[in-house]
């Protein structure tokens, strides 16, 4: 990728545009969606604390990640989880989603995660494509079971 | 299920047990575990905070649930995944896992979340029996895709 997509940490002022991606998101896909402002200033809530990360990369910005962080149970270390990922359509198929992924990792690792996970719908092909190239798998071990994400609103 | 297999908040007295119970957890499926003191001191550490909430049932006790908490990205609640659930073998059949379940939900709805998430092997028929019937799905919504955990060590 270009320097210009290159992938960073974002700064406070991308947190507006950033409400704009992840509204696009949702409506890209047919769901329901809080407007831009109010995931900008939710987003700007949650990166208070430690436990939540956004790195963008593009001018844009064009593209948006964001993990959460926690304490694991088994481990004294940290486990990641990928919430959002989004590429803005006249951007994809350029390598930015992948560069921004091997950033979240990096950046995860560098803050003491040791696992990483992600939830991803079956049909989503490029996404699934695009973990698996990075060493994601949806089995339990190597030629193991499937892992399914159950979900309920309480 | 009889009044001392009701489900109730782990107190500290019980982690040490619990400790025990998710160490024979893993060894029952052919998992590495950590010693039950190791895991019953990071449940201390854990329990400290608010993202972690222990449930155990039982006199022993026999079975115990592990809740995860945090703040949702969508919205302003928070949202709940459940970490570990285990019965013991001699004790399962008896309705202390949907008891279990159930007090969980509870307390998650309780302490503010909205969603609850759950990830699960695609051959635990039991388990998966159970989450189904208390309203879990793992298809993103009626009819619609399956949705996979993906996972890497980072």
């Amino acid at each position: 990728v270009s320097a210009a997509d290159a992938p960073r940490l974002a700064a406070d002022s991308d947190l507006g545009p950033v409400g704009q991606l992840l509204h696009d998101f949702n409506r890209e896909f047919g769901e329901p969606t809080p407007l831009p402002d109010v995931l900008a200033a939710r987003l700007r809530e949650l990166t208070r604390s430690d436990d939540t990360v956004v790195l963008v990369a593009g001018s844009g910005p064009d593209a948006v990640a964001v993990l959460r962080l926690r304490e694991a149970i088994w481990t004294t270390s940290l486990e990641a989880y990928l919430a959002e990922l989004y590429v803005i359509p006249t951007r994809r198929g350029m390598g930015i989603g992948r560069a921004l992924m091997v950033a979240v990792m990096n950046e995860a690792k560098r803050r003491g995660a040791s696992t990483m996970d992600i939830g991803v719908d079956e049909p989503d092909a490029a996404a699934r494509a695009l973990y698996e190239s990075l060493g994601f798998t949806n089995r339990s071990r190597v030629d193991g079971p499937l892992m399914y994400v159950y979900e309920r609103e309480l």
